[in-house]
């Protein structure tokens, strides 16, 4: 059993309104340090399968089929196994 | 200058119904491997301050009063530096 966060964020070229509109709102807060704010998505997965590199495949076609807009968005991934208390 | 990156998921005992939708058009795909999808919120914030803990207090700060909602999400912050080619 694995673990899995997709991280789906927009290409840097394009623009996102939603972060835009937190920048400016943390503006009225006395939050100028902040120069950049970005929004994004995020999904936790569970994956029951034996091997790492399959959890990681499983991901991926998760991410690209049916999570990210390939013409709008980037997408990244990462795996870990799920400690379980029966575990050896 | 650094990067913050601010991960924002419902607690575990709240439905999240994006997250199901999902996890059921992947039974239609034959993602039977998926046992749990949950969706959640990303924030990336550049934060232009010269030390680290000064970085992580505001990335904290605006996740708690701004991004996250105490009564249905909990969130976590990653915080790294910005390398920046000027850098000696």
């Amino acid at each position: 059993m694995f673990h899995a966060r997709i991280f789906v964020t927009r290409r840097p070229s394009i623009l996102e309104p939603e972060g835009r509109a937190i920048k400016q709102a943390l503006g009225t807060l006395d939050y100028d340090e902040v120069t950049t704010v970005r929004m994004g998505k995020l999904a936790d997965l569970e994956i029951d399968v034996a091997e790492r590199s399959e959890a990681e495949r499983i991901a991926e076609e998760v991410a690209e089929k049916l999570l990210a807009n390939p013409v709008m968005e980037d997408f990244s991934v990462e795996v870990s196994p799920v400690e379980t208390p029966t575990a050896a």
